[in-house]
């Protein structure tokens, strides 16, 4: 599983008052801390600093590629913010968090990729909106698959996310988001599969049952990728069992070490 | 999920001396916790008394039953045994646990599922043992639901067991397991799956966190029944918030039933 870590989110409250007061030690601590847990790569979000989002993202790039080379996820909608953190980027290859199929953000956003020759996560949704269905999800991710490549966008650079609805709000939504990961990994071997995972439980209790389920299940589905809490231990500990359960994990050496240092929570 | 409550089981240590010794008092406890825990059906095994295993798994089920209606899985290899509790049996149509399409096991044992119209676990296995591919799975499986249905067995009465290794004895154990799941029931929706689920992790660490994901995994394969302990929370939580996701719960309303009434561990 390729990790980013979540944490550096101007939209958590535990962490945008370290972005606004420019806290580079608090910054650094949870870079380094997220990258030791697991996390492949840092994602970067300063989307709440709606004036000076760039330069709030520039400093978050400076700040944390002073501590760590792990590559940063340039977490923002916006195309003025995600070249200004590109260029200030010094660690390997990033990814964008992210792009869509909507008209005017595809075509700022693309370019940036294929200049700067990123990873990119691209969400399941167009000009028309959040798609219900599970076909009309996997015919986004088609085109969006298509173009990005069409472009030069290499197939194992792209991060398919089927966009999670809360199961809350739609007794179906957890079938869609696993059936559309589980058709886009059919048409689309080589592409890589990714999503934010908490929102599945948003507004039900127990949120972490619901979490820790879907992690497995989201595995099981082909999802080789996800945005999520890395020092959550026990979240870990199923991101562990599931991998070894998959036959991803040779003689369940990973799991089995991970055992023996004490990083399983069960 | 219909839940097969393991717990009543000559092979568990905790349990064997309460059969030994004629113990009703702690089997029938044991039976009513499991059937108010969730179980469907309560398995009844005395395996363990090689001599008098019809005799003590007539007492189980005389013993059971004084005290619930909760049907019984009726666990054993052994046809005089499953014979002597089909006549002793006064609860509702139980489950033979289990047939082979080994040929001695299987002439033994389908009449008995015919004439006492009962459901039956069918286990993926033959007389060349148990086999290795998902394929071999899948064909087995197969002449097991032909033969059954044909011998007058409906196929909702059919549950076919895909027959778990550890993946501590083989990285891909498990993708077998949830493979040929998803197999058969792609082939036979009506048939039912389910499982002896903590074979699973046997010899590994942490066997808990593995039975977890994998009933997770599994469910989201087809699994729709499991041989399980349904006084273990946390698994049970697992269940619960996995109906949820698979879109088994209508508005979540089980979950947060569960959840209110404080039967999730979290």
């Amino acid at each position: 599983m390729i990790i980013i870590g979540e944490k550096i989110n101007s939209t958590l409250k535990a962490i945008r008052p370290a972005i606004e007061s420019y806290d580079a030690k608090t910054i650094q601590d949870l870079a380094i801390k997220q990258h030791e847990a697991g996390a492949a790569y840092i994602d970067v979000n300063a989307g709440m600093f709606h004036d000076d989002e760039p330069q709030r993202l520039v400093w978050l790039i400076e700040t944390i590629q002073e501590v760590t080379d792990a590559p940063f996820a340039i977490d923002s909608p916006n195309p003025a913010a995600i070249e200004a953190a590109l260029r200030a980027n010094k660690n390997a290859k990033p990814i964008i968090n992210s792009i869509t199929n909507e008209k005017e953000r595809y075509n700022a956003i693309a370019p940036l990729a294929v200049e700067y020759k990123t990873g990119i996560i691209a969400l399941c949704m167009d000009d028309a909106g959040m798609p219900e269905t599970v076909e009309d999800r996997v015919t986004i991710a088609g085109r969006l698959i298509e173009k990005l490549t069409k472009q030069g966008v290499a197939i194992g650079d792209i991060y398919i996310d089927p966009m999670i609805r809360p199961i809350g709000t739609g007794s179906q939504n957890g079938v869609v988001a696993l059936e559309t990961m589980r058709r886009v990994k059919a048409e689309y071997p080589d592409v890589h599969l990714t999503c934010g995972l908490s929102n599945i439980s948003f507004g039900l209790p127990a949120r972490k049952l619901i979490n820790q389920a879907f992690l497995v299940a989201a595995m099981s589905a082909g999802l080789d990728s996800a945005i999520l809490d890395p020092l959550d231990k026990r979240l870990m500990s199923f991101l562990y069992a599931t991998e070894a359960l998959m036959g991803l994990d040779d003689f369940c050496m990973n799991y089995l070490t991970m055992f023996r240092e004490g990083r399983l929570e069960f």
